[in-house]
């Protein structure tokens, strides 16, 4: 009994019995991809320990595990979790699935990821299939871990006697993603239609996500942060948190730190999307304007000083033209996602071909 | 009609102080708009009471206010509503905002309903500001209630001294929608994004929701039920809750009453979604398949008996072609739900259109 323990332990894996099927199910933990750095905290974005003086809130949404995932290849017809999340209660623009969920897609014959299942939770604790009645043919497979809670742990299950194999991270390069509650992926109706994911998706480029809910301020630390990584491009989608008054504070000290440490790497600078509120709230109104007005503001003048490699996505359209793309007023539904997706791809694939970084 | 609005302005009436602005509010009532029939339980689809031979299921289901909405003109700054639903817990592929908040539109200068702001909540009763910060010039508002919840009570709020003035419905003639979850709404975003609600904002007419979700299942009694009221047509999307034993068993039952009711009403029957979940889940693929032919075999037998004004929406796109549709491999989240009213839409006028219903 001692050495399967040590057994189990060793391989990181358990041989359980599912309830439903009363089939064996074999745990394994991965790998997890989706991060700028190599974090000692697993399942958290960035090393808060490391970094520990980025500002309080915005070090706790680092362990939320937005854009990470786990990739592997299988025969089994089914596929199981085992996860652990938070006791934190599911925010009403939010699906549990998104918020605490895991969200599977499968590599198809056309070699492209395409989704297969996702599954939500109301428990801290939970474990069940994620899909089933698979073929028999061994796939790849990615599952994206929790939006907007901290996983605490994560065992994929297998059936006894189905393969499996951990796989690499299928996706090249990174782009350091810095934004709001948006680019963590509020409000995707589960973790793969956040705009960082589908742009991974079909591009097949990392794109990082770095979104920090309600609390993307440009603080000097988080530039600090940033500039210890070496992604091929940065993209700033930060504005939604920021009022004008710091956006005009801390705009040029952001960008001139990554440009100082980074001379030839890219720097996207991307507006609010206007809020949806917006049309009709006027104080909204008036601060969105104002907070995109600042920040292109901020870009000329970083041009005018010379930054070079510097970009502005210069859009009032990133959620479309027909005011159906949120869920709030603010954070994208899935059609929002698409459209923000739909614009975002073009510019930086075209500024990463003029950089030859593709 | 007059007597009711005077009734309720002096009786439903109450000031109150909200919390957070100290501004007073006045609480109205108002008439409650997208139903087939009047119903002595004013937040239930259908009298449940009347139609007491439904099965239990779709009983419960009707009492749930999907597709209902209020409408008034006012001229406040801000907008409130008190609201009562019942402590059945959020689904996880469902927001708060969309199975128990209330989504709120206005008519904008191009005369079309343009999304304002919604809100959910995680409690049985909740007021607060639903918009705010708006210019004070008159305007109508649209509010849906919650989709996957019974409605309690509902009173909208505006500011002391504001206009207020209950609307008459704004869309025109009846579609009555039978279907499943789908029509009912999961997993749309909010009560907006749900199908009907989106193709009745498009077309001026009124989409009627009648999803009952998992219990679509062509009993006798719901097509009792249905030949009871008078739409301009029925549309049945009813075929993911039915198996194909179902579908077999009860489609030429169900049509055929509502046609010899309804001798010249349009009917057009929805084949199931293509679920995502069915490209991968063997069970799934196969059981989606038999399905939609079974309805299918069954739209051509009730031709060859001479059934007229009987239509099939031959498609496998309502969720478009990324597999990016759903929330869950079987609801339709914004994205899927907008697929589904693009394809729906022209199918539908264009049969109205010949029929001189339009």
């Amino acid at each position: 009994m001692k050495n399967l323990f040590i057994y189990l332990l060793t391989f990181a894996s358990c041989v359980s019995v599912a309830f439903a099927q009363k089939t064996k199910v074999v745990y394994n933990e991965l790998p997890v991809y989706g991060k700028l750095f190599d974090t000692p905290s697993k399942y958290h974005r960035v090393d808060t320990v490391k970094y520990n003086d980025l500002p309080v809130r915005v070090k706790h949404l680092f362990t939320n595990s937005a854009g990470l995932f786990v990739t592997f290849r299988s025969n089994s017809s089914s596929i199981y979790a085992k996860w652990c999340v938070t006791d934190a209660k599911v925010s009403s623009n939010l699906t549990s699935i998104a918020q605490k969920g895991l969200d599977v897609y499968i590599k198809n014959a056309d070699g492209e990821w395409q989704y297969a299942g996702s599954k939500g939770t109301a428990k801290t604790c939970d474990e069940g299939s994620l899909i089933a009645n698979l073929d028999q043919t061994a796939k790849e497979f990615l599952v994206y871990l929790p939006l907007y809670d901290e996983t605490r742990s994560l065992k994929i299950g297998v059936e006894e006697g189905a393969s499996f194999l951990p796989l690499p991270n299928p996706f090249q390069k990174n782009i350091a993603v810095y934004g709001s509650s948006i680019v963590q992926g509020a409000s995707a109706g589960r973790a793969g239609m956040a705009y960082t994911a589908i742009l991974s998706r079909r591009t097949g480029l990392n794109f990082i996500n770095l979104g920090v809910s309600g609390s993307a301020k440009m603080e000097p630390e988080v530039a600090h942060m940033l500039a210890a990584g070496t992604p091929e491009v940065f993209i700033l989608d930060c504005v939604p948190n920021s009022l004008p008054e710091i956006v005009s504070e801390r705009t040029q000290y952001f960008v001139e730190y990554l440009r100082a440490n980074h001379p030839n790497t890219p720097i996207i600078m991307i507006p609010s999307v206007v809020r949806e509120l917006s049309y009709f709230n006027q104080v909204w109104n008036k601060r969105n304007a104002e907070q995109n007005a600042q920040f292109k503001k901020e870009y000329e003048t970083l041009l005018t000083k010379g930054i070079k490699h510097l970009y502005y996505l210069d859009s009032k359209t990133l959620l479309g033209t027909d005011h159906e793309g949120t869920t709030d007023g603010t954070h994208p539904n899935d059609l929002g996602f698409m459209r923000m997706a739909d614009e975002i791809q073009p510019f930086v694939l075209e500024i990463m071909q003029k950089h030859n970084l593709l």
